[in-house]
């Protein structure tokens, strides 16, 4: 019974195992640099405040990406997630390196974000649709924002 | 099959996404904040640490609208999420607005969410009763816990 | 319908409700002690990290725990996360108590969490398993999750 609803969420699941194991590599990433440069506070700040700006975000993420899952295709919501989590190592690794690139941060990843959430509002309407005309466009719908999810590739 | 998942969770998904757009508008004024006042960095600060705590507490709120949703009904669930928003969105603009208002603010919404988890244990409960007696009181609860959501607007 | 689903959640919503219930705890003993030491402000600065480190690694918890629940079996996953639930709450009781005692803490609970990360990978390499081959070593596999749970009662 439930492992016909496992099918339908598989790909989340391994993203969101992806996210974790960043997660961990963040937090073990803070720690390292708290036990090795007590002197040098300023790095242990800097690093301390972008975990801080990365979890921050991280529930958001989970929720849209997993309704954007449910309600519409797992496929280009796992994707998307996955670009997700790129932008995200890209903007942790970036920060790490240099003092000069202060980007405040809050809003990292701000198109996939915004596509999710634009996956769960057309699966919704679709759902709203479905009931009241029986007109069901899900497939047509899903083969687009499958299409659409490659375009996030674009820099 | 996943559809008719899906019908028992949209109005969660709804109040979900309107979380996060509340997340991002309250990200878009720290950011904000941060960038125009450097010299005024109390004012930062305070944003700053309601931001804090409303993200704090985000992860609890999630977990236990969506188990009080799944477990009784969602549109009782769904309405104190809501309310619970509503809540959160008069918290953080009455902070900003004042620096004599300082309330510690970890527990807002109290209420809400003492409500929420009386759903879910409320649930669980009905769920064991059905399981050992066979008597299945769940409309009458969805009934009482529909009518007890209308009372959380009081002030 | 979704009644069928919620007979094999039930326990992850229990073990929710349980660390919603910890995480208002934790919430209570912050804000008191920020009432009440206004001059000892090293207490305060100490109870409000151990809260903020635990804070951020919950919704990591809850992924991997919820996770671990639909993909394999709910009763190891809960167990595991009931013992991640005592874990936290004696990291934060030891944090409180002495100043000494200065663990970073951003990965307390290392071993439960890998335990709930195998078990979803275990999950999802049975499905995949399934789908090729039309093996189920499921109950194989369900039996020996729940066995090695126990394993993580030892010190």
């Amino acid at each position: 019974m439930l492992s016909v609803v496992v099918e339908h969420i598989f790909l989340l699941v391994l993203v969101t195992l992806i996210s974790v194991l960043q997660n961990a590599f963040f937090a073990t990433k803070v720690e390292r640099e708290g036990k090795e440069h007590h002197a040098n506070t300023s790095a242990f700040e800097r690093v301390s405040c972008t975990n801080r700006n990365c979890m921050d975000s991280y529930p958001t993420f989970l929720a849209v990406m997993w309704c954007a899952g449910l309600c519409l295709n797992q496929a280009p919501a796992a994707f998307a997630g996955l670009v997700y989590l790129g932008a995200r190592q890209k903007y942790f690794v970036g920060y790490m390196g240099q003092t000069s690139q202060s980007t405040p941060g809050f809003l990292f990843g701000k198109r996939v974000l915004s596509f999710l959430f634009l996956m769960c509002i057309v699966g919704i309407f679709n759902l709203l649709l479905v009931r009241c005309f029986g007109n069901d466009f899900k497939d047509t719908v899903e083969t687009i924002a499958t299409a659409a999810s490659a375009l996030l590739l674009i820099p």
